[in-house]
């Protein structure tokens, strides 16, 4: 059953044997993993000047020094990813390293962390992106959560189509942004060591940025918790090892450091710029695009800079989108989540999670009305809490493995371990109020339901084990059986007559049920049951309060004790099936209804009642 | 399967013996039948003097004119509707007379303006009762969309316990709303007379009320247009005859003539009043409010009115709440609507239809922010359709009758149809832009749906009937066939087994077919195999594109087309059934989606495949 459409959109059906390779080379794993990593250097130097605005412009002095303490925690956390990288060849991401080296309620922790914190990059890389369109062009400012649908609609598409794919068309947006902030550093700098840069005359100050707070050490640290924005993603590639070409983990390993030291760069030269031409945070337009028409003016430089700042910022959605099915399918591949989120697409995709991704960002962003800002205070508990469980868990590997210099490694994992772990605690205590609980309260939730899909599947899986299961199999098997067959009837038709007809084929032990609601229409049906019927005994139910169901459940009670060794009375339906979708609104109500009840039910002996549905098919 | 909280909130079920006996006496009808036309005074001097102002005060002037050009439209409807409840004494709603009458066509097209009016009755009459509460406490005035939602629910609560109970429940608000509002006009005639009622000193005028439009015909035809809501609601007697006590039509014709009276009575004191007290329609309190406090002045009377009010309007709901279900259970008899609508409930009443009023009258108060004046400009057009096709159709039925002075009848039909369709065209021309339109979108839609409905409903009774149905049938009959059954599996557990064991039970040409979607669980199966089930053969499907449903559409086809004769394949499918809803997210996603394909897909051979569920039930 191939759907056309189906085909245009996503491509040909894959076979199973195309998956091994599916592979990304160096070049294209940085666009696909690091545009999330990279593109938080378009709105972290923005969210530190936020906070520090509140306690008045003189506190922008404190900008660099706080970019140059979250660029050295960069360096610690890159260090320590290196470490993972070659430790986990085969991907390791936190939830596999914790839950590995650490037991299952870390790892389930970091798996709860991690699913949330790729829902936010979504959620928040897209308004990011959505904002630097409308910083250059005001008049989409209107429309930004339609625009932040249609670019979570078409990340989408291009990931059910197939990650290979993804590689080749996020390439492009990915190198033009990272060509045009590096010509954007280079040129301002140029400008300053030329004295041709000045400083961007400021607009009134909005009023809530009159900044009368005083510059508390409290105010300090949630400016450096909100800079730590610039850090999200960096974990991106340790999850993703298994994607790249062999040698995976040395391909891997070197893609990182070309991420981190680009971040580096990048994320201090925005901040020093923003600080050297006076930017002022305002609502209607971003700080890089402030900078942006300070170093090249409004022409096509400029416009090129908004443009390629704002696909990278949609596309960096983009490595959630593979990291989030990813995880999923490897938590459900080990009990923890649904069966379905394991199930790889025919384009080799798993299909179910992304779409969950896509759903769940897409709520978040018209729940928070589209503003980065708002979302931001969620974002760095999940990224932290992750970085320290991940790190953490490696400390105990390397003491674990004990090969060649594991004493230094496990150091290098320790001071990761403990420094993101101190930047969790700033998070938490900075950003509590003004949203990180949600994500507190969050965690333990899914946790907790990790925990219980986890318990039904093993006890499901004890409970339907054929180790101790009746070995008298063969006896019975061959010999055909008398079953008691009861035939629930509203009518007589053609659906009817096949039902009893396949009835009688499978037993002669048949009975016909008419539950007596209607009382013409009995009348009719035990009329006209002798002439064709005769053979068949029918039964007639009261039902004094109209009901179908109850009458009918104790009927068949009344059969099963009949002869009880010959097992339940199996149940055969006749079911109308109309030839349009609206059609079936008016038909089968009362089937549907019995249906489920008797499939729901447990009967007292605690044996199964078979239920066989007869369709017979209308045309057109 | 009875719940207690089931009973608690609706009552214990009703046996079908109960039903004749549900039968209101005059009193008691009037309060369920009359309360919408009665209410109906509490708005509709209010919207004449809200077109009126658009002209400027002086046009006030013209209220009285245009309430005693509505008042003797009025006795025109009711002199009609006095035949209409004697011709049909079994209850003759527009669409029964205009079907029997007039021919299918304007009977559905006076079913739709009267399905569409009951929603609009509910939608208005609830709106303007929480006018009247907030026109007291206008401290709720933000709350009155959860007021409405409120109302509508208690409402649906009386409803479902059946009729006779909503009879005693309504009849004290009804009688004490016209007792209270008589008094209201008594007193400030008194007053008038006695010349202690002083006009109401206005506040500013408000923006809107300007003044400025000219007094055009078009604009006196308008408001006489938004007077007619006085009228909607007195065809409801006649719709619901039989609901009343032996002999019903006499019962039905005086408890009309007194409705129509009241009404009379209400509607002109209340227009002289205003234009007496010089009432100026404003937004945050009624017009009734208004005269009121000015009459009473701001005392127990006062607010004694506004809850009479209030409740009466809310009330007023009620008779949709009547008449809805009945008109479309017998829509539904007549196989124009979905066969749902005529079952009746454990409480002897449908509740469905009662369910899907409520829902679709809660959808509009939310769509039209609960603003009564929205409502207004749509509610005219059904009414005043359904009056004329019911009129015109009774002059066919005297004319078809010709039984003792069928003329005379027949004339007094004949001016009202007259009179009615000409309101009609008024209502229709004043008020088109302001959402008359949409009526007239939906009512054709409505027929449309009624016809679609009525055609598949008889399309299929003649598909399934046995009149030409294959009278071979007890040649096969009592003969066990071998029917060829394949039982699909994705591993080898209980519920494999069991199903595998029914397999047997009925046939002895079983076989096992697993889709090789893991390889490695499909070796664990083919090893199993030999030493559970070597009597059985089991077939492994390939399926390079991961798919479960397509590979095993095809081999079921190649198993159908092997001995033809012995019809198609049989499919056993084993179904875990586990104990908690959740739970069913875990499972079966597989076997969901067999099933709906199976029971949707028509075969080649024009035969209908049939499936069998084996259960197997987890415990807890």
């Amino acid at each position: 059953m191939q759907i056309p459409w189906r085909r245009l959109l996503l491509g040909n059906p894959l076979p199973s044997e195309a998956y091994a390779h599916q592979r990304l080379n160096k070049a294209k794993a940085l666009a696909v993993f690091s545009s999330d990593a990279l593109s938080s250097v378009a709105y972290a130097t923005e969210e530190i000047l936020l906070v520090l605005m509140t306690a008045g412009v003189a506190a922008f002095t404190l900008s660099m020094p706080i970019a140059l303490v979250i660029t050295g925690l960069l360096a610690i956390v890159a260090a320590s990813y290196y470490q993972t990288v070659h430790g986990y060849p085969s991907g390791g991401g936190a939830y596999i390293v914790a839950h590995e080296n650490l037991g299952a309620w870390p790892g389930l922790i970091a798996a709860a962390a991690l699913l949330i914190d790729y829902v936010l990059t979504v959620a928040v890389s897209i308004t990011a992106g959505v904002v630097a369109v409308t910083s250059a062009v005001p008049s989409l400012f209107p429309l930004r959560i339609e625009l932040c649908l249609l670019a979570i609609a078409l990340i989408t598409w291009g990931n059910l189509r197939g990650v290979r794919e993804s590689g080749t068309l996020f390439s492009i947006p990915t190198y033009a942004f990272i060509g045009l902030f590096l010509t954007l550093i280079a040129v301002g700098f140029v400008r300053l060591l030329t004295g041709s840069l000045n400083p961007i005359a400021q607009p009134a100050l909005p009023v809530d940025a009159a900044g009368t707070a005083p510059l508390t050490m409290f105010l300090i640290l949630r400016a450096f918790a909100s800079g730590c924005a610039a850090m999200t993603g960096t974990e991106a590639i340790s999850n993703g090892v298994s994607a790249f070409e062999k040698p995976e983990a040395d391909n891997a390993g070197k893609t990182l450091i070309a991420m981190a030291v680009l971040l580096g760069i990048m994320f201090l030269g925005i901040t020093y710029l923003a600080r050297t031409v006076q930017v002022m945070p305002v609502e209607h337009e971003s700080v890089v695009s402030q900078i942006g028409r300070a170093v090249f003016g409004s022409g096509p430089l400029y416009l090129a800079l908004q443009a390629a700042t704002a696909l990278i910022l949609v596309l960096a959605a983009n490595t959630a989108f593979a990291d989030f099915p990813r995880l999923s399918s490897i938590l459900s591949r080990d009990s923890y989540a649904p069966r379905q989120l394991a199930n790889l697409g025919d384009r080799l995709v798993f299909s179910n999670g992304i779409g969950a991704l896509a759903f769940l960002a897409a709520l978040l962003i018209v729940i928070f009305g589209g503003r980065t800002h708002s979302l931001i205070p969620l974002y760095a508990v999940g990224v932290f809490l992750s970085f320290t469980l991940s790190q953490a868990g490696m400390v105990r590997h390397w003491q674990k493995t004990r090969e060649g210099r594991w004493r230094t490694k496990a150091a290098i994992n320790g001071v990761g371990a403990v420094a993101t772990g101190l930047v969790l605690l700033v998070v938490i205590e900075s950003k509590f109020t003004h949203g990180a609980w949600i994500i507190l309260v969050l965690i333990p939730l899914l946790v907790t339901m990790f925990r219980a899909v986890n318990y039904h599947y093993r006890d499901m899986r004890e409970q339907v084990t054929l180790k101790s299961a009746d070995r008298r199999v063969g006896e019975h098997w061959g010999m055909p059986q008398q079953h008691k067959v009861v035939v629930p009837l509203s009518s007589l038709n053609r659906a009817s007559l096949a039902a009893l007809r396949f009835a009688c084929s499978i037993s002669q032990d048949v009975t016909a049920v008419i539950v007596d609601v209607e009382p013409q229409s009995t009348a009719r049906v035990q009329e006209d049951w002798l002439s064709w019927y005769a053979e068949i005994p029918l039964v007639v139910l009261t039902s004094p309060y109209r009901s179908v169901v109850t009458p009918l459940l104790s009927y068949l009670e009344e059969v099963d004790q009949r002869d009880p060794e010959r097992g339940l009375a199996v149940v055969i339906l006749p079911e109308i099936v109309p030839g349009r979708w609206w059609q079936h609104l008016l038909h089968n109500q009362t089937t549907f209804q019995l249906k489920a009840v008797l499939l729901f039910r447990q009967e007292r002996s605690g044996e199964a009642r078979i239920v066989i549905n007869v369709p017979y098919h209308l045309c057109g």
